[in-house]
């Protein structure tokens, strides 16, 4: 085999055990490290939790052998500031570690090409680029977050092939299959928070958890208007966060008390998502996964705030000029403006499919 | 190669031979006709247009060799009654062919069997029933004809991936590529007619021709309120099909002198769906295109008319709840009660996608 095919193993290899860490690690990266001799992996090691150890360090410490004249394979430029950990590039060269396969930089401008120059300047020959489009894909969060201080903003919706999410009679249950709304569980357990607005909230009564984790739960909701059972106003309050209006700042009594809330000026029924994405990157959250209704997804797209789309479509036709529809808002204003979904992958589950894709805005 | 294998294949060619009469033969069925002896192709033919000769006495025909021991594929049941053309049947018995294979046996009342039977009277080994699925499929118009004594009707659509087919400001082009375009142009050859509403016509002004054959245009109007530059009601009126309300029998100065009209009653801004296939049907008129707009497509689906889909599916996310959905009317109930598309194949056309499959109703 090839030095490239090997080190594009490796680094596959990497990448694998970075995605153990999925929805673990924010607001910092997904990592992984293997390290090999000889062409043989002796040690490996990922970023397993926020506040744990890094990946390269891991994969230093769980050495059974002598590091001198090994391999590095990671998917990001190791780091070279003082977090919650110490920088790995210190530990890296410290190792004895004589080359190390980077896929990129670290975006971060802590970092940013610093920890790369510096094990070069000791000897250490890096190899930066190989599967750099993938290590971008595995840290899309990340690296929108380092690049326009934002969350990273994520559509989920489920509906019939015609569009619809809601019979024209009112009734949503169930449009896809039980296979695709466990996929669709099993997402939020890879985002810091689930949004949703008012309606659905009222219509459905969803309980927004993950298969593994309890994400933030935000709620925007003009009128504070909440169904009484509404399960995410009595379980896990410490976990929700409303965005409500300004005129509700008088009747405190209607708000949990434990809930995080946030007071924001109206225009024309909707709220600023500008200022709704600024507090939630401030309160540490790097990723929103919108999960609906109509209005809410259709402002996201409108506003050009969607970075992915996981879109939930059934094999049915519900048909109805009444029925709700799965983006609506103001909409786009002609199919020349409209939102191209890019890079589409389509998968099956159950009987449905599955579109993924980037959202590309004209 | 085993018997089996090698009849499988030399149906195949005879299958691929009948589809070269798509939307030629009409209300005649697709038949393709393969003749070998020890195993190699000494003659084909196949029903090329209605009034021309039928497949098995084309290849007959055309035979250099001796046809004394040979074998006949054939998807579908030699006829054995006169129509435009003698019965074919006792043309291959006077060939001296030997065996022959046989998809599927002929629906048709007249023959249903009667073929079969009359030649094995004669000797000859018949085998029926290989490659039933296809041949059904190959001849889906003709089954469902002689089955139900209606037309065939398929449902066509071009929307974007959240189901409209026009924006909120009412900008419908182009919603789909020039290449599904295209597609569905082809399309429009494979049937005897292509039906509209009267908002598509006011809205699109479309030609609804084909690429290789100017179908029958049906129109669906109420009103009779035709645009006065509308492209059908200028060219090839002797294929144009108004079905109208009995309210406008007053008023014939409005209905080009050349088209067929038919005057129905209406009931909560509808025709009855019934007596249009009917009176279709009567005509010679076997399979109907549908492409739209939302309220005639919804309602072709909310009657259960629908027998085949051609979703044409473009990457994009217009938005806007009061854009126009791909499928109004009053819609479904509810998902359970909603048309569940069945043997779904995905193509991608350009960067389309092209939904075919067949309602099944609940």
């Amino acid at each position: 085999m090839s030095e490239i095919k090997k080190d594009f193993q490796f680094l596959q290899e990497a990448f694998y055990l970075a995605k153990k860490g999925e929805g673990l690690t924010s607001p910092n990266p997904l990592v992984g490290a293997v390290i090999t001799k000889n062409n043989k992996v002796i040690a490996k090691g990922y970023h397993r939790r926020y506040g744990l150890a890094h990946a390269e360090v891991e994969a230093i410490k769980s050495a059974k052998e002598d590091l001198k004249g090994a391999t590095l394979y990671i998917n990001l430029e190791p780091c070279c500031h003082f977090g919650k950990t110490g920088p790995c590039v210190d530990e890296v060269i410290k190792s004895g570690i004589k080359r190390v396969v980077i896929s990129t930089a670290d975006p971060n401008p802590q970092v940013k090409g610093k920890s790369i120059k510096k094990m070069r300047r000791q000897g250490i020959k890096v190899d930066l680029g190989l599967a750099k489009k993938e290590a971008l894909k595995l840290n899309e969060i990340f690296f929108k977050n380092m690049k326009a201080k934002k969350p990273f903003v994520v559509a989920k919706l489920a509906q019939s092939l015609d569009g619809k999410i809601t019979s024209s009679t009112g009734i949503s249950k169930w449009i896809t299959s039980a296979e695709s709304r466990q996929v669709a569980k099993t997402l939020r357990d890879k985002y810091d928070c689930v949004l949703i607005g008012a309606n659905t909230l009222k219509k459905d009564n969803p309980k927004l958890n993950g298969l593994k984790k309890i994400p933030y739960k935000v709620v925007l909701s003009s009128e504070l208007d909440f169904p009484k059972k509404a399960y995410i106003l009595r379980n896990n309050l410490e976990r929700l966060i409303i965005f409500t209006s300004q005129k509700q700042k008088i009747k405190p009594n209607k708000i949990p008390s434990k809930a995080k809330v946030f007071f924001l000026k109206e225009k024309n029924g909707y709220f600023s998502l500008d200022e709704i994405l600024k507090s939630l990157y401030k309160l540490g959250i790097m990723s929103v996964f919108v999960e609906g209704g109509s209005k809410t997804l259709g402002y996201f797209f409108q506003k050009k705030k969607v970075d992915k789309v996981f879109f939930f479509i059934a094999p049915l036709v519900l048909g109805g000029r009444d029925a709700i529809c799965s983006i609506g808002a103001k909409g786009f204003s002609s199919p020349g403006k409209s939102a191209s979904i890019e890079n589409i992958e389509v998968k099956h589950i159950g009987r449905d499919f599955l579109f993924t894709g980037y959202p590309k805005y004209r």
